[in-house]
């Protein structure tokens, strides 16, 4: 059977998710696994209500990544400067787990230079008296070198793992979203590490 | 012993943070429980590379996790409509341990009004043939009545709790993630469960 692997990122929010669900299990299916997309399930029970429908989807996407043998984050930016909040809970819910966390991101800026453009650019940042680098709203913006959140970052170097990144920030939130490059090359070195045992 | 929780949150971004986490402490050890604040920690090996010190926060982050019986998140929204993404990861990496996930969010709004409000409000949204909402940029909003997203609410739900959440969407962001009535309110709830067992 082909390892199973979780394909989290904000894709799902894309007109056309669907069609990008089935192009990123094509890829999948090229190296030997077998992706998993989190739109692929069965239809919710009738007469549930808004809230309880969303829980019991979060119920199900959870049950599928304890049944998978990896996950491939799609960290691209959304709505801010940071990934899209329910891939970073699959990230750690997988990490949990000890599955190898995998992830891409199409912004290609760091962490640190993406958080600055949201107030306008390193000059409207303040710096306090230990050297952080101060927000116009009082909060430390993470100067690492990093991709994202230490957290993030974090799951991927500790799954022995490095972030693919693409430089597409200047393209549209959609299609930098939606891109598949970097995503490609994470499920080759998944498939090559998973094969290696 | 008391039962150690773990106190996720963009607060260690204040200015301020060894104080809150001070405070958010003390409310724990009022109700018997014993707060564990991320910043708690020894010092950093030397020589490390900036990146190689973030993860070496983030591996510790982790293992203060694995040694707790319980988290509290912190989910008000973080530079954009959603929480933290380091909060997120350790809410889904707690929820994937098996431990109780508890959360509040001082912004009060809903996470549909949070997320249409960061585009001009409800009327700048587009609405696809399915019904869905969509935002200027092509990506949908989630709109199940929730706080956040719904793996983020699942994880407090699914943890047979509920989100407390505390009107303050008026107040300046530091202010905000500061504020510790809800997180009192959790506290609370949580001190009880865990002494029923």
């Amino acid at each position: 059977m082909r390892p199973r692997i979780y394909l989290a990122g904000p894709e799902v929010f894309l007109r056309d998710a669907a069609m990008v669900g089935a192009r990123k299990k094509a890829i999948c299916a090229e190296a030997g696994l077998d992706g998993v997309f989190p739109l692929d399930q069965g239809p919710l029970p009738e007469g549930l209500s808004r809230a309880a429908r969303a829980i019991e989807i979060a119920r199900r996407n959870e049950a599928l990544i304890r049944g998978c043998q990896g996950v491939i984050a799609n960290m691209t930016p959304f709505r801010g400067p940071s990934a899209d909040v329910g891939t970073a809970y699959e990230m750690g819910f997988a990490r949990a787990l000890g599955l190898p966390v995998l992830a891409y991101s199409n912004d290609g800026r760091g962490f640190f230079v993406r958080t600055a453009a949201q107030f306008g650019g390193p000059a409207r940042l303040a710096r306090r008296a230990d050297g952080d680098a101060e927000d116009p709203e009082g909060l430390s913006l993470e100067d690492f070198d990093l991709t994202d959140n230490l957290m993030l970052d974090g799951a991927v170097v500790l799954s022995g793992g490095a972030i693919e990144t693409e430089a597409m920030a200047h393209l549209p939130a959609a299609g930098r979203i939606a891109a598949l490059d970097s995503f490609a090359r994470c499920v080759r070195a998944l498939a090559a590490r998973l094969r290696a045992g």
